[in-house]
């Protein structure tokens, strides 16, 4: 059931309809958009009826919400999602016109090697930076992060570099951590259905990067940012990364589809990792251009300032130069569809060089 | 194993050359480049001596070939293939700086049908006319194309709009009617290892259209190619159409990562078909773009007058304003990329008009 | 439409609803079962008046089809079909009770070769021989096959050991020498979909055993097989032989849920290929038992004298002793499902020698 | 790299080869087998050198592991591990000989309903039982499970049946609450890389059963186990359980082929989930005679007192009465292997039974 309030009603009027679906027993999800608030209420058993709440002052309408999903839908809130990243401030958004950039390692590995990618990835203009602390590998013999002293070296980037941090958290545990010294905190692909970190991370004040499970349907990914969104947080931003199949020309097989199908059912920003998505390092930015070209809100890229001894995903990571000319291509397809990639003001790929270029 | 003549060889000399192969029991393909000739050998059951070749006159070097397909690779044709399509005289090429459009209804109905959408095409600037005379359809129920009446109709658009046919040939015996009638013989992708039908078009003097089968590996696509320029057709097509997954929000999962795998092993030009790479007609510009983005040669399209009463295939169907839409953003894609789309000189989509719009 | 006939009904009155739907210019296919006769109608665009039918004598009830598929329907049929292969006398039977088994290597290579195979299978008990005369191949520079010669093989082996032949046919014109020379028609994986030949073998007296494509559907094979069934021809074999996947420890993933499937659904029988479904020698005597278990009415098995020196796929086929080994065990397991394998009188795996063993 | 001691090495033998892997930083893992112990080493970042463990008194031979797995490999173990579960004395195990039966509802949903299921199940002589807990499930909004007042359910049901318990952990917190109650830690085939999951289990006293991811190949799968066997807890059962494919006639497609490949590869027992591998009622019964009959250890089946009203997996519950008939069949299968399934004394379905049945 989603309540949609008019637009002239009071926030007096959102606090009685959302008392009313307290004293029911049920969770009340007010949303404020631009025109006016919905309240969604999740956690009824059954279809409940409409005109319980169409008397109340203030409400438009009551309608029953015919999707498995619900916070995450269209249905409830019909303007895109604009999540707002970094301390209070922060101009960083993703989702909205302008298209998000992050970009670094896939590990960390030392403060230096760190540092190297930090300077590469802000010259190009990403504004938030990638780096793993703690690695989900399919071995548990392999590197699996420096842990702690990896999240302080990823500290030492948001001050050096005035860069936002985005990093993988791997359980509800680990989250308690995590969150103290990043920006976005990412679910992995193979965590997509752990559902205990789902709910820990829709605790947290921070947004969430939710990656696509290798084999998740456009089903069950909205539903796992449902949970996110349940628990309170609405600041969710979706990644593609590429799904299994029987191809295997590419590790992963990236499915852009995938995003103009979540744009006709949800208000959430999604972005898209031609990275993991392709698993080669020549394939990176021919599908960079085609995510930006179908409608994605972003890029999450791998760099490394010297991608051949990196401690993993190196034969898929772009070396930095490869990296500058990715983002301006990005930007000039950004351009075409009236979108602009949003740049660090110094960085070398200025919006006036990619017009120059082209 | 591949003779690479030198730059100044002479006619003669290649002619010795195939001699030389031809008197082994084997099959000479001379492949004429810009720069100078290759020789491919096939039909030579396990490794050749190089020395009896490098010692020919004209010969450059003897190269062993290490992938499983020959004619169609790069290490026997460095240079991109450009395939020329209709009539002596005809501009029409697919491959290369150009990108190539293709547009038109899924089944040829009647005239009036085909006349329509054949008209819109044309305004919106597409060079080529698709449309199936002979259906391949799941069900023996279903309507299965009007036959050698579509193909006069074809025939027909021909000489009334200046559009080059591409249609649809389901057997070798059919092959002998359809080529009578259109300028490119489509292979469709439930025939796409149909060893037979391959063999046939490798016979025909006409371009072939290749449809990857929908779960062919990028080997198998390459070696399906093979079979038609093994048989002395050198003018293939390929076209990336979607592949069968797990995932149901769209009817195939469009594969756009093939593009530039298959050019950086094949010289053949790839094109992707966005209408039944996602069978929904929201989804087929947003794909549209990413393919031009990812480097594809051209887009196959499918555009009906009136949809909504289409004899197969309508959902997926543009509408023509619809198709000029989709013109018009490619045409802006490609600009980003340094490519054209090869627009009809009367189109109302101008390459002028792209740029102001933008 | 499914005209359902009294069991007291008399060929008069089945006759004249055969003249009935004619004469409105549809297809009739009376089908004969134990207790009453059926009348399917195919070639109505639309539903029909089941009242124009239910009046005419001897017509119990006219059922509306609600499946896609018509005369492969269980609602058409209700018992099982039982296919009787070989010339008039023959016994040999796929279907019913006893358990079909066909065996032989992938492609005859020589006389000899195909001597030594058949009588390995025969003497392990097989009454029908596989092996391909023509043989569609990935590579156009792999072994295609002996042609004509390889049928010669094939009916010596026939007039020799007393073994019905099953080969596979690969385009409609082949289809009118090979079926002068064999007892089964076998269409290919990579052809399931290849409509003409459908058709074609839909038209042949003998019967035909129908593999599932690669990456087929359970509504798609059996549309495949109502094409058969549409042109007449009612002796239709289905085989499961591995479906395409992402798991890469076999070569194909032996999709053993399909057999109940089709129960179900069809009266038609459906055997099992586990040397193609798994591509290793050493799962197929498994996955042979788990087929048997599964409730399959047959299996089909490469056997190679010489695995080793095989042309094609000597990986997959068993060695003659691991062939007698793959038979006493499926009949062990055939017994406890109250069904029998049709062993070769001759056999050197007698029943009783598999009800001692065990 | 494996240290396999001499048959006659002592235990003062082993310990000094453990205090030199030790001594040098990693990990020494001894698993005694019947004939003789073998000692794993993990943890070294490289190969190693033989001769250093050569030399020690009781040592045979040190090798060097070329597969990515270790401790679940058969380099390491060469016969099959049998996993003992329940308390001290009790005589029920997995692996070996005789296979194993688990048999209960999807959810606990309360004492009565789990009292009836457990009745069943032991009536038809499961000896353990499952029942979920803590249910992962795809929307946030459906029954996540009864919590600890369904542990302290499964509880009394071992109390008054003599049933040993299987339940699912959800994450590693929930492990310290789940491991107080049950007999069997089951991971469910979405947490199958929640590496934090593994590794807390891996430090479990209790035997782990480890389901299949839903798109991990058999090399994920095997490395998933090796997570909780590297932290000491060498209880590890497998579980197939379907996977992910294009096929939508069962929820999952069932990969009876894994069983001999894991079989192959690993020491590890592993059984079939027919209930989720085929997510309908009707395939349950084929397929697990299929696993059966395939080579695996052991069923989970998912078994209702009244499944049209169970809370979750309703359709994919077998009713009590279509159990029996399960385990008649699979223990006829099972006698065909020389294996025979381990049922509760007082079971309905009595060896005796069985064999007169048939």
């Amino acid at each position: 059931m989603l309540i949609v309030m008019k637009p002239q009603a009071s926030e007096e009027d959102v606090r009685r309809v959302c008392e009313k679906i307290a004293s029911m027993g049920f969770r009340a999800h007010p949303m404020p958009g631009a025109q006016r608030t919905a309240v969604g209420i999740t956690g009824n058993p059954g279809a409940l009826d409409p005109e319980e709440f169409e008397t109340l002052p203030g409400v438009a309408e009551a309608i029953r919400v015919s999707k498995p999903f619900k916070l995450v839908s269209r249905e409830v809130k019909a303007e895109d999602s604009v999540i707002r990243i970094g301390p209070p401030g922060s101009d960083v958004t993703v989702g909205g016109r302008e298209l998000a950039l992050i970009a670094g390692p896939c590990a960390i590995e030392n403060r230096q090697q760190a540092r190297a990618a930090a300077a590469a990835v802000r010259k190009a203009g990403a504004r938030m930076f990638r780096g793993g602390a703690f690695k989900p590998r399919t071995s548990p013999y392999s590197f699996q992060g420096m842990g702690e002293e990896g999240l302080e070296i990823l500290a030492g980037i948001r001050s050096e570099f005035g860069l936002l941090i985005v990093t993988e958290t791997i359980d509800p545990e680990n989250c308690d951590l995590v969150e103290k010294y990043v920006d976005v905190l990412q679910v992995g692909a193979r965590n997509m259905q752990n559902f205990s970190l789902l709910k820990r991370v829709g605790r947290s004040r921070l947004p969430v990067l939710l990656k696509r499970g290798m084999s998740a349907t456009l089903d069950e990914f909205l539903m796992a940012a449902e949970y996110i969104l349940s628990e309170g947080n609405y600041n969710v931003i979706l990644c593609e990364r590429g799904v299994r199949t029987f191809a295997d020309h590419t590790r992963n097989t990236l499915d852009l589809s995938v995003i103009p199908a979540v744009k006709a059912l949800s208000h959430l920003p999604i972005i898209v990792d031609p990275s993991h998505g392709t698993g080669k390092r020549d394939k990176v930015i021919p599908l960079a251009r085609a995510a930006v070209a179908v409608g994605a809100d972003g890029l999450i890229v791998e760099v490394h300032p010297d991608p051949d001894r990196a401690a993993s995903d190196g034969y898929q990571s772009l070396f930095p130069q490869q990296f500058e000319t990715l983002v301006e291509q990005a930007s000039a397809i950004a351009g075409v569809l009236g979108r602009t990639i949003a740049l660090d003001p110094g960085a070398s790929v200025s919006s006036a060089a990619v017009a120059e270029k082209i």
